[in-house]
């Protein structure tokens, strides 16, 4: 086993929520079974090859402040190895079951496209070898086809058709790449699919080059027989002043416009649901009621900030919403709980980054675990089912099926001279019996 | 002609931009003819009935500021009346084409369904009268289903089916004043259709509800031969917490799974575009190019308040680009700008309203005028046509229209060792060519 | 004692964590001594009057939902006892000792200042009587200078300067029977202080007369022997759109220009805070860094809305963050925690009221539970007193008390070639510290 | 002359309004006599350094795409008297009598603090020389204290010590630079100087920290005798969550506390206003009645996102208002304009950042030619004359010079039985006398 940055932590283990070790799980047991199945089926959390390997600290109004070994020069397929050797030794750490990475995350770029595809697979390979060591395994890849220049006015939605056809090449391998080293899901972020003025815009033009894209995207899995889920990942802004994949429901319009609704589902992100003014658990029962919810990633906005702060999570209400409509939506089945947060600029430690991802492990399957105890006493399916009842008479299911006509339901509201009455939301009676079971009952 | 607290002022003329006349238009000649036809059939502008005539000037903070003859006690149809004598002086001072309201505006609910719609009739046929003295006709007609309680929970999307049926009822009967009074458009807005907590909503039988809705509405529009267009208006929050129509992507992916998208399009208001967190010519873009745009509501909101305020426009640059997509879009059709705009709360006299609306006239209208200089000089269209010309190649046409496969266009770009550069997108230059023409062209 | 709509409710007790009773308290043991003093003692929670007995449940796009028996017509005095009655039976059943109003809430407007002060102390009279027959005490009495047409254009900062002597009377009368009814602190709003355009407004005029105003009152609360703490309550905008008492940072600011700021502490609002960009917790280690700490409103915002939704809270980290920094400021002395909070619209049952009223008392008192458990353990101060090490030795403390000139700092720097080296500002692991202390701890 | 990349560039001339010269101004006529002086003096306008020559078009999301010749490899100094003369070839191009610098932006850092220093003071003496040649002078110097990771904490509210330390040697020398180099003011902008979280500060000892170093900065311009201002720079958020230089409020509280108030005043930047919630005529006219206004950052947010765009302005109606209440507080004297704006990313040509400066120069020129005529007009003078009228009065006099007590002015509202009216804020009537003074007018 190399010696790594991470090889002298030892694994984080679960001891129980009378723990008084910091670098110990309180609620992450991974083989607990909940629902029928143990926590690490349902979670499937995942370990982050850029932030937590390949990020450097800097901000727009600073530099880098975080240094590792492979950060600094060399030869740099032998600096990315180094690299991959520390990530496993993380992912050893944590015991954390999966990771995802970008092509540009894991090697280095070179001066052509062939030498960069070279790179690429030279590291693919190197990552299938560490698989075979160590447990943990991918959950998804993805290509980034955002940092580089060429991208700078898009990548399937650029003018220049060249860079559709670079984003084209890249991607193919990176889908390779996923089926080489076994992914479960291949992911789309388009980081600069979008715009900064609609005045140098075409807007039309662009969505369609999105829209053919996707669809080649789509139709080269099924030729390799790729059986994992297509994602795509909704972010309304930054880096782009408008992103095209704004929200769930936006990204569902685009893929019922091409027809793809059923061939590509969505990532979703907590912090850029917040950048769209949604709360995370709005975006997943989005996705859940359409049929789309593929993967999660997890991390924590700020709301008083309007970047993509991309922190650890730490707010157990909203996480708990959220696993509670994962939960509703059929679980993430080969999706999981992706950790696309960043340690933040002055937490430049390695140490840091263990910690960092320790809470993050614990909030989530204490969330879950609320969450999963609310669906087993149905606790809310009880007050939906009363508040909803109506619909389930006779009457109102001609209304809700189409046998009635607009006329035909305004002539009987009319005879029947009705007078529906308002009734109490109760809003506030059930979000304290929520408050009572996120932060008093017993898991 | 009745006596009204509008009908002491005159109508307001076009004087031209060296007017001085604060009550008169320095931009807005009606029959000026640009681009091929008379400024009146390309910009419709309309006066709503709701801030115009309904409004107080109450607010969450402080109660009514502004008392007309018809806030009094009195026999209520009466006061209808008196109200409506006012509304066409007020439409024939600002000598504009048209008109638009909900059923509450016009009439006064009843302590039935059954009196409410005949109250409702009685006033709808007192307007078909008027529009016999006046020239304003009516632009759309809507219901109001969010101001009465029994809204509280939903209009169409509520827990209650009796309230889905009362909707029902209401809007046949709006839909059959709308014809009545020969409006071109119908319009919805789903003023509580959404949620203040997700912990008691079943968002996906709220959707499917909706849905049903829609569809019942346009089918009576097809039975009864109503050749107008039926149009969503998308708002995100306010009153709700979240909106199912939260913007025109979102609207676009509802009508989508629903198969409404050529049956309904959408009335696009700037305030909600900037709740949503899209600037107007944003959302006039995108249902353009999605071949949705029907109509708009002309307003402002503050980009530094958090709620809907509605006020006048003032921002020359914002509705330069609105109308220039609008143009794009290939014109309003039988849509056309209606001013859901009100008059803030200090602003309570008669003479308020009536300078609020000339300066809302005149900014639309040189905006169109600079919009449509912009058309005919093909300044931006050139812009594009370069930016975007290497689309037009053979090559580059087998991508876009799916003849080349993922791995066929991977193929060539890495058999030509493809390097794409890139090329400053200018946005500086073409925004200081925006700026230009704007602020120092001759109109 | 009357019978009124809260009278059939009992009163709600302490029955621990375990109750499964919802209109029990989990954690508010009123007589649990903490930190020396009982828990009482130290939140001196308070109803607030208009929210929860006046406030009838209309938004800026719908009529009223809450019908109260005093909310209908009849002689405006009886009435008003009538709703007085059943406050009080409110705060029986809550068990809070503390209550506040604004003038308005409590007494009818009359048709003159001399029948407007009329009414109002007549019902101050009354409430000075049923203060004889339950425990509940007043801990702040306020005018509403902000709802009648009156107030339109600003209180003490009307451009009209009978405005201003209209708000004297009305403050002079509150703060008389505030003292009258043994209240604990005055409270100022500024409701309508501040702008709607700066077109119409001097500022710099506005500002002097506001600092003239609070001095008026400052010079009347020593005339008049009062021992109790004046409040201003910041509040960044809404109604108006921008006002003058922004945050804790801006009012100290207008405080210290008119040499007030030994005389004047700030009331603190959670919903306000979020609204000027802050945190809750923010303002409150603001004011007490400033030592102008007086007071809490509590509620919540929604941070994806952009209005003053007072809502019950129910952010336990928030609000454990924010009874922190109440208690590093040496406590809230005077002042307490008033629910400045609302049901929302739906929840229009005197029951719902009740709810709310009970997940706000135990969320606050759960959360100063374990903020008073830190205090004790000195777990943050241990990480402060670490990290701000340094400053403890003498050549700091040479440095921080001005002993040094920034040559000779820089001197000493140059000669010493100091090359200070950044340190982990950990802030995951302190969070998970954080994380744990609130959703693990045994209380 | 040394050839650099901007010597190509002829220098941009006034051409007027009619000019279809895109590298030409047409309405900056610099020597044109407005209000009593040439326009070059009232605006004062001054490149930036940083965003000009140092920025390399990188964001959070992607690399560098501005390449200049001396962003490569080679000997620091040498490379940095490279850029240096492409900076006053740029200043010649756009004819403009200012610039503005930090220290980093002009020389390298060394790997101490001495040899920091040393580059530093080699690069100033080169720009003394360079300023022989040209007509271009420093507006002001200013420290970069945030970009290296040893401010990541903070600068002057380290928690180190011998950060203070560095600082308090940095700021020195850049003082002297300033001085030796003749500028008009030295700043500071604290953009470390606030927290990430609160769990880890000492907000209390970090504020009195930032109190004694402006208090060593003061006291040394003092002892060096220079003539200029010291300016602080607010703004709210980014890189830090919150910065204690939040808006102007707040920095004018702080100056107030530390006794600074006469000897500090504000460099305003419009998109730290619109951060902070503010809009830029707010800043200033806020500044301006607290007699703190010292000078401007010219630039502009995009209101639909949440950080720093730092983009060159084009809305006119905001710099209009902007300029109005400059001229109101006395112009900027010493201060200046400076375009503390950058090219976005895909603008990478030098010809990109001309445009940008012409543009933005043109907006800023118009604005304050509006202004003036406003101000010359006494337009909205006489509107607030007649508004505010009422205070001229003896009466009303006596209330706000304080020649009456509250008690004394209720005892005479109560005899005089005053009733307050209503009068209109005719806000909507004043913003279209704006629009057409900004859209219409000849200037
Ligand atoms: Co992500
Ligand atoms: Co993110
Ligand atoms: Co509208
Ligand atoms: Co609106
Ligand atoms: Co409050
Ligand atoms: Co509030
Ligand atoms: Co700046
Ligand atoms: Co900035």
């Amino acid at each position: 086993m190399a010696d790594t940055v991470f090889s002298k932590f030892e694994t984080v283990k679960f001891e129980g929520p009378d723990s008084t070790n910091p670098l110990a799980y309180q609620y992450y047991d991974a083989d607990r079974v909940v629902l029928g199945k143990p926590l690490k089926e349902h979670l499937r959390f995942a370990v982050a090859y850029w932030h937590s390997l390949a990020m450097n600290g800097s901000d727009p109004f600073g530099g880098p402040t975080i240094n590792r070994p492979w950060s600094g020069a060399g030869d740099p397929i032998a600096l990315a190895k180094v690299k991959a050797d520390a990530a496993f030794e993380l992912f050893r750490v944590l015991d954390l079951p999966f990771y995802c990475f970008h092509d540009a995350d894991i090697a280095p770029g070179g001066a052509t496209l062939a030498e960069t595809l070279k790179n690429f697979h030279t590291i693919v390979d190197y990552l299938g070898e560490k698989q075979q060591s160590y447990s943990t395994k991918l959950l998804w890849g993805t290509a980034n086809l955002f940092s580089h220049p060429r991208f700078m006015a898009g990548a399937s939605t650029n003018p220049d058709p060249e860079v559709f056809a670079w984003c084209a090449a890249t991607v193919k391998h990176c889908m390779d790449a996923t089926v080489q080293l076994g992914g479960a899901n291949y992911v789309l972020w388009g980081g600069r699919e979008g715009y900064e003025t609609l005045l140098n815009t075409d807007m039309k033009q662009e969505l369609e080059q999105m829209g053919r894209f996707l669809t080649l995207v789509v139709d080269y899995k099924h030729k390799i027989g790729f059986k994992g889920q297509i994602l795509l990942e909704p972010k309304p802004k930054e880096p782009t002043s408008h992103q095209y994949d704004f929200d769930a429901a936006t990204c569902y319009g685009f893929l019922k416009r091409f027809g793809l609704e059923n061939e590509v589902k969505l990532n979703l992100e907590a912090n850029h649901a917040t950048l769209a003014g949604h709360s995370f658990e709005h975006e997943i029962a989005t996705a859940g009621s359409l049929g789309i919810l593929g993967s999660l990633d997890i991390n924590r906005g700020d709301a008083l900030l309007g970047w993509d702060t991309d922190q650890f999570p730490n707010d157990l209400w909203t996480m708990t919403m959220s696993m509670y409509h994962v939960i509703k939506a059929g679980g993430l089945g080969l999706g999981g709980c992706n950790f696309d947060a960043k340690v933040r600029r002055q937490s430049f430690t390695e140490e840091d980054l263990i910690h960092a991802h320790v809470g993050g492990v614990d909030l989530c399957t204490r969330a879950f675990l609320t969450a999963a105890k609310l669906i087993e006493s149905k606790t809310y399916d009880a007050i939906l089912d009363e508040r909803y009842a109506g619909w389930k008479t006779p009457e109102a299911q001609a209304m809700f099926t189409g046998k009635l006509s607009l006329e035909q339901i305004a002539a009987k509201a009319e005879a029947d001279a009705i007078n529906p009455q308002p009734r109490s939301g109760k809003q506030e009676r059930i979000e304290n019996l929520l408050a009572r079971s996120i932060y008093t009952d017993k898991l």
